[in-house]
């Protein structure tokens, strides 16, 4: 007998988890991770903010509690779409360990064997490992510097029923890019006109630190549409809390797969949260952890325009934690890994991203997670690497 | 095209959810809930704990971390069982949100569609609303008064092939039970023997408050087998952390699908926990929660045994949280919860416990989670709605 499900054979190993067991030395300067930085973790107020929930709760705080998560808390995350102009109802938010098991969840509730999902290219792997266990077919769409390509997504949906299409419509990892106001509108209408379930994974439009908020494709669709959320950007990864968002019917659902996936999320942290961010100048963090990455940003794309060869291409977020670069003809991003990370610095290749083999030519940097003089220090040892092969592929 | 995907249709709704609604009443005495009864919860240790790693780890509690846990906490899990003679080492244990998390990962790595997954009949309902995702065929096998029917699952795996069998096979969530030790050993022959895959769901085993422990069957079998535990028995529920205990090769698959499925378990709960048993003398902790749990089990079986008609038949658990009521012939246990929740007392009718819809003259009665006195109270009003359902059936 067979012991293993046949999914097992179809999951993608992560391969910047085993990328990260080669950055753990601190003598690397890694861009290949996908962290926050940790100067901007809220330490002394989470503990105050645990100390004041563990005295004024009580019990309460450390007991089974529902599914859909900590009342309060699905109130404050409503509440902030009401601001941005989307009108939420707790009762359409369900807090989850993350949007990672947003996914999961989303995967569980509509996901049945070979069905098709159309997924950005390049595309979040979170997303492709989270699917693969519902043994989907991805269709991969080709991302353009404003967005989906509008065009081959259609052909895509014309050519067989697409169930689902999974999107990080902003700052998108590993893009960085951000879909553009006719974008999304063109998204809506086609996904409208098709019936096809959009999962718009939005981790990070709190992390904006250039050009102007733009409207939730899911806000624009009502039914049909999931959205995920997460408090792992703006407050700290390490709680593994965000939320799924979508109206009753489907609501319904996530909440069943919710239950029989580990009854609820980890309630102390959902109340040390909650208290964390009504007894704090939320905005105020933010915006200090915006301006941080806008910096980092500014300097790694400065440095890269300077110091990578003629022919290099890069996107240049306009938030988020990524940005992604498009090597000269000739230089594979795998093979540059290896090389690098002899000379103790890190990316993730581009290759993971394409589910079609593709991709050899970029490569994901992350600029959050360094400050400025590692970056100063990385960006320049990789740039004189990429300058090396690209001498030698000549 | 069809939106949700098959498996919506076949996993359970929990009846326990639903009932948990209505008894959110403070007036009704509940048995109902599987809740660990709050007095014990340890707030002010682990307010202590959490103080002490934001002071000590600081930002390093609140980063993303390794999808298999926080090492530590895995080392204090492989020690308590080499404590108990079981042989494990800390890359066997993987820490899950609670260990309804380790029935999802299991299904996700053992479980195809329509696959034989033998169980308990009544079963543990957790598992299977959590294995229903992955859309097998149950095999229901009767518990005799010392674990399973022997001779009927040996006839179940000759039929036809099994692949996994689940069990929780100390003091039985709902029915009380514990295998013997003879019952052990025949189990493990027959698992190993057709190559089925043991599912030890062992949740309750540190409550044991009369009897000796029993070895784990996991440990006669090596591979093959997943030992589940949970530390929101002795602990605190809140936490939402249990682990999945294997030999290397399941570990390695039970990891792609944790990664896949939420990345890690809350990284600052399980430093929390962690320093929380390093400080504190728990084996005393859960000696008092036994102790305690004694004698409202004592209280509740003496109750029973002198309050409930002739012919009422109840298990006598050895530890866990609870126990299992045959009533007499013509009493429908699902009709005596309306009744019984209108005269503001609750437990759960044994229904939802059998996949194959026997058990109508069963209920579970959870004794954990009341104090004496309300056990008092709740179980003479409900011996006298019983046997007013008994003369009118008369």
């Amino acid at each position: 007998m067979k012991i293993y499900a046949n999914r097992m054979s179809t999951i993608p190993k992560s391969f910047i988890r085993e990328i990260l067991k080669a950055t753990q030395d601190p003598k690397v300067i890694s861009f290949a991770g996908g962290l926050p930085n940790p100067r901007f973790f809220p330490v002394k107020e989470i503990s105050e903010a645990a100390a004041r929930v563990l005295r004024q709760a009580g019990k309460a705080s450390l007991q089974y509690s529902t599914t859909e998560g900590y009342l309060p808390l699905r109130q404050y995350v409503a509440e902030r779409y009401s601001m941005k102009g989307l009108k939420v109802h707790p009762d359409e938010i369900l807090i989850t360990n993350g949007s990672q098991q947003g996914l999961d969840l989303v995967g569980k509730v509509f996901i049945e064997k070979n069905d098709r999902i159309a997924i950005e290219q390049p595309g979040y792997l979170g997303a492709i490992q989270a699917f693969s266990v519902y043994e989907p077919q991805f269709c991969p769409v080709p991302l353009l510097d404003d967005g989906i390509d509008i065009d081959i997504l259609k052909k895509t949906f014309e050519k067989q029923p697409v169930k689902l299409f999974h999107t990080v419509i902003n700052f998108q990892n590993p893009s960085g890019i951000t879909y553009s106001q006719h974008k999304r509108v063109e998204l809506a209408k086609l996904l409208a006109h098709h019936g096809t379930v959009l999962v718009e994974d939005d981790a990070y439009s709190q992390l904006r630190f250039e050009g102007s908020d733009l409207p939730s494709v899911a806000g624009m669709l009502g039914e049909r549409a999931v959205l995920l959320g997460s408090f792992s950007k703006t407050v700290a990864p390490g709680l593994r809390l965000g939320w799924v968002c979508g109206k009753k019917d489907v609501m319904g659902k996530i909440i069943v797969v919710k239950q029989a996936s580990d009854l609820h999320s980890n309630y102390l942290s959902q109340r040390i949260l909650h208290q964390y961010l009504i007894d704090n100048d939320v905005d105020t963090h933010i915006a200090q952890i915006r301006r941080s990455y806008k910096r980092q940003r500014d300097l790694m794309v400065s440095l890269i325009k300077e110091q990578f060869p003629n022919g290099t291409h890069l996107t240049r977020p306009e938030g988020g934690m990524f940005l992604w670069v498009t090597l000269p003809e000739g230089i594979s991003s795998l093979k540059l890994f290896e090389l690098a990370i002899v000379e103790h610095v890190a990316f993730v290749p581009g290759k993971p991203f394409y589910v079609n083999g593709d991709g050899d030519s970029t490569l994901r940097l992350n600029f959050s997670n360094s400050d400025e003089d590692r970056i100063d220090q990385g960006i320049r040892r990789l740039a004189r690497i990429v300058k090396k092969e690209l001498a030698k592929s000549k």
